[in-house]
């Protein structure tokens, strides 16, 4: 990286660029989209289109209508993932509708190739309907392998993946929820290790109950962690609460096994770890109020809930979504690495086992170079995303998916 | 070209491979799929990221959100051309279902590539319902900048384009139908510049009423061919005759001005041209039965519907869609420049104006070395692209459609 800080700056070792970057650059680095499409091979003669085109891919068509299991052989639909959005919850931009959510997917298929060497593409929906999202994806199954969702709002997102888990013999998964998690999850190691605690021993507050804090809760109970309470803009979820849709009734279920009732003040004191993923703020007094050097992730962006140096008067640990501080817990830390072994192993799934390695083989990488303020990988290790891809194919054979 | 016929041959200038491509070639040519995306910037420091992916694409985005038409300069979609299918009509295959069609599809993406520099991407369709193939290009609208339907059987495909012409603002053309007809169209014009012919004098059978067929006969009506008659396997199509349907009906009421009746010798006697279609085949007698030195296209591949010797006896001019004998009509010649002219242009459609100048730069091309052996240009002539573009563009603008 040559985009380091100066050594004299409090915050090294992170990636943020030593120069804000400008609009003007942004939008220069847009121009025209980010994506093309290349032939593996070119066509300088006559044999080169006889052979990718007439007459010669009548042979390769045929053959697969013979047998269909050769199309995984001879097309790029097995190794290509679909970035898929319907443009209602654009990073921090709320329901901006399919178009203008485009450059975040051409983004994200750039992330794809750059760190896993994986085709995909962009397909943005000009509808919201769950059912629609989902029968258009099911048509166009014979053109892909894998399904990355990506900023669809909730609880839409959770229907939506449900129904595609159930309808697609692939890997499905949707990025805001279990690349969230996934990181987190490896995150939550990082510190664990960097500070000498163990993930049994936590209570865990999450504030949040969208996309990212519901899959965060199922992937940290799944880790083993002590005790979790999930908090929305009405407060603490408890199984008391009226008015919970089903997402958030299996969530009052499945935590807060203590029956805390209450706002933040309540969830807080005396907590281990602090996620936020929700775009609120919080108090200093609270952090204040949560037990010995707590580990805090400030994760909402741009804004982090709290700032990260104030956060650091309490914490032991802080991390964020930003590049500008240490720790950035980013998904392309899973994501590329996630699909890659999937597609690898030639899996019909992602399964939470398969999230859990993933996440266990971000923390290893980490753990080479672990300190307080270095819980994590930097987003542009290129060591990450072979090493999550090979414990997520691990897993998959495991788990009787591939 | 390093892959001419030796200089011995009587059928030089040809692009066929002087050796046989062997099935093993075929096979490792399509190993892993013909197609990868490729970022069109490296993301190789920090820096690079914030522009590409958060938190620099926010603003991207958002300026997008707040005005539409930036989608076109900050995304890939208005340089798209989705490549569709739904299996039903492969190349001399038949109905072979969407997953055997994709090897073609993505060749289709390859040489949309190779001579226009175009990105394209396959999307083939586990459906043949034609509602759901509209319903879900519709969906798909901010993904793409323009629609290549592709082997898609008629009828249907005939009702589907339709619909899509009406449904989209972008371009859409089923190029089995339309690539087909310009194609002929530049052949038909070379032909008669290379024998001293014009349309308007000639009366010309076509053999074949899908959708090829269907197309040529109105390009060669807007053309101003002197007369057409048509043959479906039933024979020759004539108002009178019963159970026509829709597309049929349309063709009888504008071809076959002087009543034909009967089959392939009655519509041969004394023609001018024939442009076979059909898959079927033809006898050298009803050849001979023809005006002097007619003109014979037999398009059917890999069969003819005459061997191009056979018809050389009677024929001043034979063209096939093969790659070892002279004339190779292939939509290759049409369709990247066809595509890459409407996009150039911000075309909302492609009109028959559009197409009808892409025919003519197509003869335009042929014309600086024009033979009777030689009346379109080889395939992989990389001047014609460029022109059929250039015209197409023109002839938007002045069709008010761009």
């Amino acid at each position: 990286m040559n985009d380091q800080l100066s050594p004299e700056s409090a915050i090294a070792r992170t990636t943020a660029p030593t120069v804000p970057v400008t609009d003007e650059e942004i939008f220069t680095g847009h121009e025209g989209g980010k994506l093309s499409v290349a032939a593996t091979r070119p066509i300088a003669q006559a044999r080169d289109l006889s052979i990718a085109y007439t007459p010669g891919v009548a042979k390769v068509s045929r053959a697969i209508a013979e047998d269909a299991s050769l199309a995984e052989r001879y097309t790029w639909a097995d190794r290509l993932v679909v970035v898929v959005s319907d443009g209602t919850a654009v990073l921090g931009l709320g329901d901006i509708g399919a178009s203008a959510s485009l450059p975040v997917m051409e983004g994200k298929s750039v992330l794809f190739k750059t760190f896993a060497d994986l085709d995909s593409i962009p397909l943005v929906l000009d509808t919201t309907d769950v059912d629609e999202i989902v029968e258009t994806l099911v048509r166009l199954r014979p053109s892909y392998g894998a399904v990355n969702l990506e900023d669809i709002s909730a609880p839409r997102c959770f229907e939506i993946e449900d129904r595609l888990k159930k309808a697609l013999d692939c890997p499905v998964m949707h990025d805001d929820q279990h690349g969230t998690a996934i990181v987190v999850l490896a995150a939550l190691r990082g510190a664990n290790l960097a500070t000498g605690r163990a993930i049994g021993d936590q209570r865990v507050v999450i504030s949040g109950a969208g996309a990212a804090g519901v899959a965060c809760a199922k992937i940290l109970r799944a880790a083993g962690a002590g005790d979790i309470t999930v908090l929305d803009s009405r407060g603490i979820i408890h199984s008391g609460r009226e008015n919970l849709n089903p997402v958030k009734e299996e969530l009052a279920a499945a935590t807060n096994s203590t029956g805390l009732r209450g706002g933040p003040a309540e969830a807080l004191a005396g907590a281990d770890v602090f996620i936020g993923l929700s775009g609120s703020t919080i108090e200093e007094s609270l952090l204040a109020s949560m037990a010995a050097d707590p580990i805090v992730f400030a994760l909402s962006n741009p804004d982090p809930e709290i700032h990260p140096d104030v956060a650091r008067r309490h914490a032991a640990v802080v991390a964020t979504g930003r590049s500008d501080f240490p720790n950035q817990i980013n998904n392309v830390l899973a994501f590329p690495g996630v699909f890659r072994g999937a597609l690898d192993a030639g899996a019909r799934a992602i399964t939470e086992k398969m999230k859990l390695a993933a996440a266990d083989a971000i923390a290893a990488v980490a753990a080479d170079d672990l300190s307080v303020d270095r819980i994590v990988p930097s987003p542009l290790d290129p060591r990450v995303a072979p090493e999550v891809a090979a414990a997520v194919a691990k897993a998959a054979a495991e788990d009787g998916v591939a």
